[in-house]
């Protein structure tokens, strides 16, 4: 009798709020959609730039060189390529992989205007994937960007940012880009939850 | 007044179903919080294990030198650390800081029996920083020791590993562990967003 009673004042208040209610609730929904549609092509721009800025990377030098100690030192082209390190190469393709998928989910996002549920929860699961995937080849190109920039003694690894300056900048920007992009991705995963949160 | 008939009818279907419908929702409810609080401890352990195994890693071999020509080649001990690289510092740092949150919010989660949403909603967006944190490590540490397993010959890094396979071997099962951790923090994220979508 008591459950009835409550369901029915719901009912009532439900009657007279109603309009107003689902006018802020439709609005709240436009609103994080924007956001997340922001933020998604934010993450489709950002990996893109970073798989290319780092793709296209390549420097020739000419290095002196003594072959012979009696014979003046002779002067050899020596080029840098991304291809080089395999942590670039997994930058590169790690990139191009979620700047594909920001691609294919900004246009199931914009298709799924009536909000199904599933298709919903399998983006939340592939952006997660997409910020582990994102934030290992980052750390990846990083550690390596790092030893070629100082070098390590204890091991004997020498720099070599001293001779490809202008790769290893470009090396540089393209592991900033891609921890934007990263960044982007956690924010996304982030906006879902907190919307899935404020509905529950 | 279709509102208020429609409200009536559920109360009536709670006052009919209220009891069961309640036991299948605390059972999900213990079945998720246990699946939780299992896999936060497994985190734990291995982050734990993950930091621990690299922290003691140190090995001392006697490498052969030549110093002289006309000398016979003398034996120097040479030591391999693992705070010599970077990389391997980030992993040891980030597992350990992952470890102590793990600690702490296994604690969080068996205290909040009530269940409060703000303090729920924190560990997740925590979790996933866990997340981002221990792929990037990993992804660090792996890029470094798969150089000094295989070396460079582009940058004429030389591979280290078979002269120091004990320490080469125990970074590469701190490696092991701490993907094994980070995957653990992508399931409690996962489980997190599968719970609140299923309630919503």
């Amino acid at each position: 009798m008591e459950s009835q009673y409550m369901a029915s004042n719901n009912g009532g208040l439900e009657g007279a709020n109603g309009g107003r209610g689902k006018e802020v609730g439709v609005a709240n929904k436009r609103k994080v959609r924007g956001s997340d549609l922001i933020l998604r092509f934010l993450g489709f721009a950002l990996t893109l730039v970073a798989a290319i800025v780092l793709g296209i990377d390549k420097q020739t030098k000419l290095v002196t060189m003594t072959v012979v100690s009696t014979l003046p030192p002779i002067s050899v082209p020596v080029t840098a390529k991304w291809h080089y390190l395999s942590a670039f190469v997994y930058l590169v393709v790690a990139n191009a992989i979620t700047c594909a998928y920001a691609a294919i989910s900004l246009l199931l996002v914009l298709a799924n205007r009536g909000g199904k549920k599933g298709l919903a929860l399998m983006i939340i699961i592939l952006d997660l994937l997409m910020v582990a995937l994102l934030f290992s080849a980052s750390g990846a190109a990083l550690a390596v960007g790092l030893i070629g920039y100082q070098g390590n003694s204890h091991v004997q690894w020498n720099k070599v940012c001293n001779v490809f300056g202008k790769f290893c900048n470009q090396v540089a920007a393209a592991i900033v880009v891609s921890l934007l992009g990263s960044t982007v991705f956690l924010l996304l995963v982030l906006l879902a939850a907190l919307n899935l949160h404020k509905k529950h």
